[in-house]
This record gives C-alpha cells, structure tokens and sequence, in this order.
C-alpha cells in the first residue's frame, strides 16, 4: 500500500495523539502517503480528509485529546454509509485504514474490513474494557487523573472527617473504579460487575476504619452502578458521618498522556503501518504481556469479558 | 506570653500546615509553648487541647488540609460559648490564640478579643474574599488546582468540539472563578459580582469565537451565580453546541499547597507569634505590598468588600 | 497609534505566552495591529518580523516558553544596532514597541526610548530581581516547579537518610532560593545575599534536626552562591551523613505557567497597549499591591536593590 | 505462619510503601502478625525491628520513598550475616520474610532461603532490570516524573532553538532511557544496550529535523553510556546548535507513586503474604500478562537479560 487514512473515533483519550504521529512518521519513514480523517466514521463518509505532513503531528504528543477530533456518526451505523465511506476513502486514494478508538468504534472498523476496504484497529478508550487486549490507550492517563484528585480529596476529607463519594467513568465497567480506588486505599468500590450489599460492602469498611480511628472515608463509584445522591445519604443516615459527592466528570478524558499511555500508543500506530504496509488488514492491535501483537478483528471482538476477579478481591482485603 | 494556642476554623485550605508548623517552630525559637486545639473553636470549648511539639509539625508542609481538623461549633456562636471557651483555654494554661480561618472564624477570633482573650487572625480561605488584605491562605493552590482541571477538559472539549461549563467554588465572591477564567481564557467568567447578560456575555464569546474558528468554549461559572443544569440547556439551545458541566467541588480545597500558600502561610504563622510574644493581641495579619502586616481585628473585619474591576474588564477585553 | 510591535528577549520564563496573547487580543480590542517580532532584538535589527492574527494566539496560554522566541544580539548592544532596529521597525510601520524581558532586555528597552521609539517594558524573568516590582513574570512557575522537585527529592532522602543539596537558578540573586527553602523547609538556604558561615548556617541547623531525630536534610543552594562539589564534601566530612547534590538547571525555566503567571502577564500585556494605544511611551509595568501600574522606565530602572531580610530571617527561625 | 517479617533494601522506588501496607493489611486479614525491619538487611542483622499496626500503614500509599527505610549492608554480603540476620529475625519470632528491592536485594532473598528462611522477594527498582518479571516498583512513577521534566524542557529549548540533552537514570540498562525518549519524541536514545554511531544516531536525527524547521532537539542519555560534557560539546562543534545538558538526579526516585505502581505494588504485597501463611518461601513475585505470579526464587534470578529490541527499532522510525 501507499496510501492509508488515519481517524479517531468515539470519546477521546489521551495518547491517541501519540497513535496519529506514530502512523504518519511511520509511514513517512516507508514513503507512505498518510491521509487525515477528521471527526471519526463522519469526516470519512463526508470527506473531511486531508494530506497529513510530519509537521502536522510536531509537538502534539504531549497534548491529551485527538487533533482530528472526533464525532458521533449516525450514517456509518446504516451498511450504505460504511460503503459510502469505503467509496469517499477510495476516491482520496486510500487502500487501508487505521481506526482508533473505543469498542463501538473498533466494531466499525470491523464492518469497513467487511465491506472491503482493509482496516486495522487500534483500542483506544479510556475504560480498558475491551478484552483482547491488556491495555486500551487513555486508561492509564485516566485513572492516573482521578487518583490524583482523590489524593486532594482526602485532605479535605480528613480535616473534616467527613466520608468523601468520588464518582468516576464507567458506565458498564469497573476497571477505572477498581484502580482508583485500590490506588486511592478507598473504603469501599462500587462497581458495575459486583452486587452491592450496602452492609457489608459499605457499613462493614467504614465501621472497621472507626474502629482504628480513622478520619477519612473514600468511596470510589463507577458511574453506570447507581445514583450518588441516594447512597450519600444513607451514609449519612447509618453512620452519623458527613458525606460528600464530587463526579469527577470530563477531567478524566483529558490531561497530557503518562509514559505508558505515550509509548503503547506509539509503537500500536507504527505496528498498524507495517501490517498495512504488507497488504495485511482485518486486524486489531492490542497488548499481551507488555508487547504489541496482532489478532483477527472478528475473533479479538468477539472474545467474552473479563472480570478483575483478583483485583476485587483484592480490594476487599485492603479495605478490612 | 509564654503560653499560645493555635486553632484552625471554618473551611480547610491548603497552606494552613505550613501557617501551624511556623506557629509552633517560632515560639520554640523564643522558648514558648504551643497547645494545639483540634477541631476549631468546639475543640477550644471542649478543650481538646494537646502540647505540640517541633515532632508534630514535621513534614506537613506539603500536605493539603489542617492537621489540626477544623469544625463548625454551634456553641460558640453564642456568647456563653465564647466564654466557656476562654475558661478552657485558660485552665490549659493558654494566654493568647492564633486563629486561621476564613471571614466568619476570624469574627469569632474578634469575639475572643472582646472577652478578654488576647488573639491574633489570620486568613485562610481558598476564596481569597476578605477585604483587609490582598492574600488568604489557600487561594493560590484552588486557583491552580481548578486551572489544572480546566486545562484538561480543554483538550477533551476541543476534541468533540463542545462548550464545557466548568463550576469552580465562591458563593457570594466571583475571586476564584474571575482567576481561573483569565487563566485559562474562559469564554465567558460567570461571578455573583455582576449581573449577567446572557446575549452579551455568553452568546457573544461564543459567537465571537466560531468566527474565528474556535473549537472550544470554555465558561468558568462561580456556584454562587446559577445552577449550571439551566445555563447548559440554554447555551445548547441557543448555538446548537453540545454543552457539558463538570462541578468541580471538594478537589479544590485540597492538594499541595503552592508556594505561595506555603511562604505566605509561614511569614502569617510567625508574625502571629511574634506579636502574642510581646502581649499584642487583637490584630489580624494581612498582606500587603508583597510584605506581611497587622491591623486592628476590628477595624480590619470593617473594610468594605473589593471588586475586581480591573480583572471583570480584563476578561472582557481578552474573550473578544 | 495604530501599529505596535511586540518581543520577548532574554532567558524565556513562562507566562510569556500569557502576555503576548494579552497584547494581540487587547490590541484587536482597539482596532490596532500587531507586529510579531521574532528571536527578540536580533529579530527586530533584522526584520524576523510577521503580522500576528488572533488565530496565532489561541491556545499558547498554557504553553512554557515563548512562540516568539528569544536570542542574544550582540548588535544590539551597540547604538548603531538600537538605530538599526528602530529603522526596521519603522520600515515594518511599527510606532511602538512592547518588550517582555528581564533587567537587561528592559535596559534594551529604555534604549529605544532614548532613541525615539516608544516603548513599554514587561518585566519577564524567573529570577523576580528586578526592583521597581513586585513580580516578574515566570517567578512563580519557576518557584512551584522546584518546590515539587524538592518534595520528590525529600522522599528518598527521607529513606536514606541523607542530606541533599539541590542547586536552584539565580546568579545574583536568592529570591527562587529562599522561597523555595521555605516553601520545602529546607534546613539551609545559601544565596548571594547573605555571607555564609558554614558552622553557622549549615551544621548547626543540621545537628539540630538530629537531636530531633530528623531522617533527612535538605539544603538549596542558589547557583551563583558556590560549587555545590565543595559543599558535599564539607557536609559529609564534618557531619557523616550521605550527601548528594541535584542541579535542578532548564527544568525551571519550563513548565505550563501557574495562575499568577497567566493572569498577571496577561494583565500587563493588556495594560502595555492599553499604554501605547494613548501614545504614551518610555514606560516599564510592574505590579504593586496586587495591581498593575507603570512608571517611567529611567525611573524604574534606577531603583535600588532589594533584599527579603523578613524572609532571611524566617528562614532562619523556621530552621531551627 | 504467624509472624512475617518485611523489609525493603537497595534504592528506594516510589511504590514501596503501598507494598508495606499491603503486606500488613493482608497479614492482618488473616491474623498474622508483621514485623517491619527497618533499613533493610542491616536491620536485620543488627534488630531493628518493631511490630507493625494498621495504623503504621494508614495513609503511607500515596508517600514515595519507603517508610522502612534502606541502607547498604556490607556484614549481610558475608554468609555470616546472612546467618546472623536469620538468627536475628528468630529472636523476633520471625518464620518468613518478605523483601522488596532490586536485583541485588532479591539475591540477598536467596541467600536467605539457601540458609534456610524462608523468603518471598518482591521486584522494587526504578530500573526495571529484572527479567524474570514485565514490571518493578517504582519503574512507571520514574518515567512519568523524568517525562514531566523532559517536557518542561521542551518549551524552553523550544524558545532558544537549543538541543538539550537529559540525563537520566540507569547505569546498566537503558529501559528508563527508552521509554522516556520514546514518550518525549526524543531525536536520540543513547543507552548502554546498544552501540551509539555519533553520526548516524545523533547528526542523522538532528539534521533531519533541521530540514523539517524543527527548533529543539532532545537527547535521552542513560547514565551508564557516557559523560554528558564530551557529548555536549561535541554536539555544539558539529551542529551549530547551542547544547545544554540537564542531570535529573534523585528527583526520578522520589514522588508519590503513579496507579501502576500503587496497584501492582499492592497486589504483590498481597500476594506475598499469601505464600507465606501457607508455608510457601523460596519465591519470586513478578508480573506477567498484567497478572501477578511467583516463580522459584533461584530460577527466576537467573534468567538471562532482555534486551527491547522492540523498543529501540521504534525509537529509530519515530526520530527520522
């Protein structure tokens, strides 16, 4: 090939910036011609493409978010709008494409490989809930981001002996939740793919910290579990302690990318240019025992989730 | 005097460590005594009172909140309960008080003068909203840790191309948000200090900026002003850009302190001793002129309320 | 006037940005251009000179350093260099000049003063030397980024036990020195203020922190006071402990500025323009009970040096 | 098991404390008792030692360094001291020990078990040096920390046209210095794995960029390559291009630990514990596919070395 695109698709994350310029220095070092989609599925249906030059990329790794935006496509979900991408694609004289993004957006690339036009895929999204793949890009900035804010919350919380609610990203995943709040030493995780038992998961951590005097309680809640505002009071209610809410919100998406987050998401952009440079497409990226490798976007797609058995786990013995 | 407390009140804020450290490191310079009181003025009236020692004060410098605990006490808002504190203190042996806190602690820190107890203020609130002196305790780590959230969700905004309210803390004082908003090149800066014309002050900035080809807006909203759930569906409804609000909360009271806070905090914390070492109470410490100074507790709490109005035209000016 | 120039000469210092930003968007405000000057006087005797947009503005808030860049002219020390940038200047329709710099760049500027060009002076330097002010732009980033360097510093010194001296920026100056040592509680803070009796002001401080059991020492040493290799050996040999030195160097002219930095470069910036638009000249900004005020720059420039006794001598209660 | 006992030894890592709390938290799950050791193998030959509470640990996790502390012991090289410390720890009731440290504290964790302790060592080193395992504490908090500085860097380079050259930490290995070079965008990687070609490594990236307009150059220099002087002025002769070098020193061992190394650090704290208390010794933790695992201590030290080929052709496409 000599021609490929490049888009980012679904929410952002940070180190998708990191993605972009490995996939155009490398193509450059290839003499591959990278073309730019803006706006995700949507600027690759309506042909807001652009020739990408190495300058385009200069300086931007540092900077969360995409420079090609991203955007919501409601023509790309229909089959005629992912032919009439494949048709805008081949008219700016792209062969294959690099899609980054989350798992809906992976599950379009998939239709772009089905469609014909030879596609890899590289996870990006910050809740690292797609399981072919150790790590997704953003996720590491992100917990790292919301670890950094409960850190400050717990001052507060101490000097007020107050217990603190955070709620964090996560609507149907746990992982960011887990993290934090294993990173954080909080009382309690709420997450999506555990039960709740208010006595024993909330009651029992906060009156064991009593206990050992302590003067802060932190209770991490990933977004998709349950509303704050009922759980805050009946906090309040059964333990006689102040309680307090903060939603962590869009800080999360945001922020410059960690190490981890910067060097993955390299070396995936440039793994992607040299599996398309050889004709090979119908792939997604991901990482398995800290190496970049490959897989069949139908199989890595379609494998079954995983659920931090060992972490949760874990979070309940620190917690005691 | 050879015996002093020291109590910290009202909100917590970054910075008043450093104030309590200098406290008890400068009256061990000149071989005073310092008794700690936990938990503001209901630790002074139930005298949960301890010696404290250069140990105690070791490494919290750097660390967010009041190692001291800060409470509200409904006792001591009543003249029994002021008095009631005084005889506490002094069957702990305490000649004078240094009170840290915001507007309403350093009236209660006034309360103890007039009863006789010798006491010294001084500011900490992240509002920054006193009129006597330039600085409060706190502020310049709030500021900092709100620009710091802000300049992540930029990046997240500029990616979806979205408006991003961003709710700071000031209740009845636009400091923070009028800050934050320079610093950050909000769009449009939303304070209790003046009245809000939505076509001219939001609309406007925003319309401004889609000429120039802005892919993002930012409107930094002090809590005192409106409820964010109504601005948000307004701006959407009006320019057709997706809106967002992050309520950034309690992460602002915590944190590391600057070095500002820090410096500030330990010249106020020293200065208070000096001053209760040559039997001068009655005072509140302030900045002024870069420097640290002392004014009457009564005349200082008189002063009339500051507008930034240099900083409300700034922001106009620079948001065109 | 209509047309003003605008430079940044000197060691750059963040907030820079902050400031030029101020003044192309102040300047659009009034209807006046803005001509971006390039490598600061070597760029003005030359004609490395472009017409700024707001567009080349947006979004260089955050950013360290300066867009415009900075560069030494050997040149422009000479007279016929200041006649030579004028003339470019006036070739370039430029009828005023705003310069952000340090004490020897704001000298630059008093020079074209003298030769006819009106000109507003910034002060613009980590190094917060310049006397006529009370801040300099860059002061505070550059003091915040070695305090946490410090902080990070003190964790391992603390497992080691070890003393660390670490070497922070100023020639002829202890201001980041000093604020630093107090911001972190240094046990020693060495500076060219101040003669230094090594019994004194090093071991004493240090044998006092062992019989309080301390498990770390830390001492800042500004760069124009000594070598730091003599110190080490000093220190261990007279006192046993581990010693180890970190040069913090270029880390502390970079960064993302601090609030104080944006909002007080951007308050000059807005108010040099504000300055040149009435066609008033030969001024220098500074700031003063936390506003920003001007003052002719022969005047300003001639005021005498200015040492921090108060924060001297805190420093040495507080080590104690 | 009933009594453990817990040291950390070699250089301090960032991550180290959330290791100790998890060993205490775990051990008191299940009723176990801890004994902290403190300044590694010498305290243990020499007793000191104390019995950790829950409240040791309580909000330890987010301090960097080691509340343990670490020291070298020259008596614990000898077979006599390793018997002697195992007499020692006896004497406390200790049946098993958990060390955290490097490579040459996990061979210090074999010895142990060869005479006959038994002894779980966990991976703690900013180095990540240790190949039986993808991670060691403290790795992933000193690249993002040297990432910080390099970034800062950047801007004032950026500002002067300069190449800087930053020295980072890792006398044998090059791992910090590739993953920070790589997430830094670094125009060279110099590290002890791999032959520099001055010409093609260093003139070939510089010139390359040269072309490209790029105006800063960052070089990544391991500790263990080469002095920073020789290279500096050899870079200045041959280029042009104003050097400077910047040593990051004991900062990359400091800072409050990063959720990679707070989560994995808990994990194997945990982990250990685990083995303990069913009698399991003579093991080594690691992590391998983002899971915990143990593996024989003697077979796991004696892997052969791994170099990240990978990493270094990446970091050769990416600086073209």
């Amino acid at each position: 090939m000599n021609v490929i695109g490049v888009l980012t698709s679904g929410g952002d994350a940070p180190g998708m910036n990191a993605a972009i310029r490995a996939v155009v220095r490398t193509a450059k070092y290839y003499d591959m011609k990278v073309m730019g989609v803006r706006k995700g599925y949507e600027g690759l249906v309506h042909g807001d493409i652009f020739e990408m030059t190495a300058r385009d990329v200069s300086d931007i790794m540092h900077q969360g978010g995409t420079i090609l935006q991203t955007a919501r496509s409601l023509e790309f979900k229909q089959i005629e709008g992912v032919r009439r991408a494949i048709s805008t694609a081949r008219y700016f004289g792209i062969e294959g494409i690099v899609v980054i993004g989350g798992d809906g957006s992976l599950k379009g690339a998939r239709d772009l490989c089905t469609e014909g036009m030879p596609t890899v895929g590289i996870p990006g999204t910050i809740d690292n809930d797609i399981p072919y793949t150790e790590y997704t890009i953003g996720f590491d900035t992100a917990v790292n981001t919301a670890k950094e804010a409960v850190d400050k919350i717990r001052d507060t919380a101490t000097s007020h002996e107050r217990c603190n609610i955070i709620k964090v990203m996560g609507r149907s995943s746990g992982n960011i939740a887990l993290n934090v709040g294993i990173a954080t030493g909080a009382e309690a995780i709420l997450i999506p793919e555990r039960e709740i038992d208010f006595t024993r998961d909330i009651l029992g951590p906060i009156n064991a910290g009593k206990k050992r005097n302590k003067k802060h309680y932190i209770i991490i809640l990933a977004e998709g579990v349950q509303d704050s505002d009922g759980l805050e009071k009946q906090i309040e209610s059964e333990t006689g302690i102040e309680t307090r809410t903060t939603i962590l919100g869009y800080v999360q998406r945001g922020g410059s990318p960690t190490v981890v987050d910067r060097v993955y998401a390299s070396q995936m952009g440039s793994y992607a240019v040299e599996l398309l440079k050889d004709g090979t497409g119908n792939r997604i990226i991901g990482v398995d025992k800290n190496r970049v490798f490959d897989i069949d976007i139908y199989e890595g797609l379609d494998m079954p989730r995983i659920i931090r058995e060992d972490l949760i786990e874990l979070s309940k013995i620190l917690s005691i």
